[in-house]
């Protein structure tokens, strides 16, 4: 039987924006996973009257629903109060909690009294299932009635997840006779229309497993979403439709269930017990940024040189000022000088560079927004592609440093390093 | 007139907890700042039936809709017809923006044909005012029926968040009666909870204008919002409380209505004719991204070191090895060889350094993770701050960087360089 989960987020503070609803993607997530399907997502704030007419819209479309939020023992956490309401359940106390919350103060916080009003926390509806919070005070639990399956677990992420895990899967693995999978495709070097307009036929035609295209900047996935009575059923029919994906789009697609290019990039340095430095002018940091964003990125990257002015492109990069003066700084000759420039210096097995004009005004040799040179410097002799970004400065930058990603996992993986289209 | 918008979400990918929504969150902040209330979010997926639904719930409680995604040239992009159909509109075709979507195409791809389903985006409500999109290829719009204001806007962000304060601010306050101003002061250096603590009596006793404290990565703001029949009579009500505020605050408040710290840091080195270099381990290459995210960096930022080997750290600016053997590379000693280093080689009037143990492990020396030393050199001395920043990878990384930032901006200011806190 196939379930339909709704998550109801509670809290005044996320119809404000003063916090993004991290509840809801961790959730939605993880009841993919589980094969359930999440038509709707509701956030509605600390306000019982507007809390019970989204839950009895909720019960009229979901067979599953999980609140979080509004279990703390302020006087506008009414959740476990509107829910039993709507459920027409009366509260009662418990406890056994009761203790668990006046533990948790004595080992927690050490020496301060427990407010009285934390014991409104041990109130539960009847004949509930109450999951405990090993994580903070305030307790979940779980009813069925008038054929749903309720689930209430705390707002703070540090709380929701993990009892999320310990408790409610269990619960719904139970509930549940099918699965569902998906493995998402990376395709960089193509947009996201071109991308549609290869697949929209057999996008059409597919049922089971589905296939949609997502846009990212500068990058395209393509997820493939299959449901069935178990994992290797589920993969089987994924298997065909993927071959199918990589037949069209080939040495485009740089990766499967991974999260961007550097990921691939470091793994395959890693590998090969190669190492790679960057010289970067436009993209001023970011690339080597991302790759220390990712742990573990010293084993293969050395460092970078973020060389924004000329003086800096020739004093530690050794780029000839003949070439800046002739060629200017966004040329093809200063990228690949950038490039073996940072290759000798860094001492490194490979190094990327990028020059070009991010915006938002053209440089002083009139070259326009968006021209970037991103060079490639390797034992085998140095790359180099010229690129036209657009006017968006962001999108430059971000787009830049994808070429440069893409043409390093181009020439670990052995492939040409022109992209071609 | 107080109004009561509703934000519907669409995408398959929130549902599948793929990204977080953080349009939502822009918008909910956004319409928070012009008065009007957010009762309900709702997200749904690419489905016109349920989006259909979620539409007609919408209608009945609330009088100001705003759509996000489903605009693009996709066939799963079905947010204009079904809006359209919800409110009895035609679709109509658009000359105008089907031209400038061919332009972008031209402008932005060069060479790239434009896929023919790229005209989808120019098919519009009749009557509806167009939304010219300058970010991208997705055109929004904004009907008015039923006693609806409807508002469709593209799903990714930096196409949403632009075209919304471009084009649907102007609209909004014109529906609204009373102006609504705010004011944000940015503070750096006490909690989120500390800044509460010390504001929370005041916060209580203010309704007109409000006082309200939102948490950033390392950062506070905190926001003050009048509501007046002119922009005037706001500000007058304004301006005695961010007094109050910066009584009590000093030098930790680093500016108001501005994005971040090196937003005040670029401004202050251009006003003084000062440059600034930057010498990064743990940060990787954070700080210079984030001076070089801004427009027009280059007239004060000559370029940075990223120097996550020791190699890199001797063999480019010059770090003694004496010195990374005794005191090791995650030490004050080596903070302050980085930073002198990157003054001279990059010949900067100032030059900040960072390294630290970003995680997820401690370093050969048993340095535990969120240690981090950061150093400023400047003609007058070299100045540094030991800091335990915690667990988080990125946590340490950017609240490093903004204390790289914050010692600058001191400098700048003539204030001491240690925070008092």
């Amino acid at each position: 039987m196939s379930h339909n989960a709704e998550l109801i987020s509670v809290g005044t503070e996320l119809l404000l924006g003063n916090i993004l609803n991290t509840d809801a993607r961790f959730l939605s997530r993880e009841l993919s996973k589980l094969g359930m399907n999440v038509y709707y997502q509701t956030v509605v704030g600390d306000n019982p009257e507007r809390l019970r007419r989204a839950v009895d819209i909720a019960k009229g479309r979901a067979d599953i629903i999980i609140t979080t939020g509004g279990l703390g023992p302020t006087c506008d956490d009414l959740t476990k109060q509107t829910l039993a309401a709507a459920f027409g359940k009366k509260l009662v106390f418990h406890e056994e909690s009761a203790e668990r919350i006046r533990d948790y103060f004595e080992q927690n916080l050490h020496g301060a009294p427990m407010p009285e009003n934390n014991l409104q926390q041990a109130m539960f509806p009847d004949g509930c299932v109450i999951l405990p919070n090993d994580w903070g005070t305030a307790p979940g639990c779980i009813f069925e009635a008038d054929g749903c399956h309720v689930v209430m677990l705390p707002g703070p992420p540090r709380e929701c997840e993990p009892m999320f895990c310990a408790h409610v899967v269990p619960y719904l693995q139970k509930l549940s006779g099918e699965t569902i999978r998906s493995r998402t495709l990376k395709l960089f070097g193509m947009g996201e229309s071109a991308v549609e307009a290869r697949l929209r036929d057999r996008m059409n035609a597919l049922t089971n497993p589905t296939l949609a295209p997502y846009a990212k900047t500068g990058e395209v996935e393509l997820r493939i979403t299959a449901k069935a009575e178990s994992d290797a059923e589920a993969d089987a029919l994924i298997a065909p439709v993927e071959e199918e994906v990589r037949a069209i789009f080939g040495d485009l697609i740089y990766g499967a269930d991974v999260d961007s290019l550097e990921e691939v990039v470091l793994a395959a340095l890693k590998e090969k017990g190669l190492t790679l430095s960057c010289a970067e002018s436009c993209t001023g940091g970011l690339i080597a940024k991302r790759l220390t964003d990712l742990p573990g990125a010293s084993a293969a990257f050395e460092g970078g040189a973020v060389t924004y002015w000329s003086e800096v492109k020739r004093g530690l990069l050794g780029v000839p000022q003949t070439l800046l003066d002739e060629k200017g700084a966004v040329s093809e000759e200063v990228a690949r000088a950038m490039a073996e420039g940072a290759r000798t210096v860094f001492g490194s097995d490979l190094a990327v560079s990028a020059t070009g004009v991010a915006g938002p005004d053209s440089d002083e040799r009139g070259n326009p927004v968006g021209l970037v040179y991103v060079a490639l410097a390797t034992p085998e002799g140095t790359f180099c592609r010229e690129l036209h970004l657009g006017q968006s400065r962001d999108r430059v930058r971000t787009t830049a440093a994808h070429h440069a990603f893409d043409m390093t996992r181009r020439y670990l993986a052995g492939l040409p390093s022109e992209l071609k289209v």
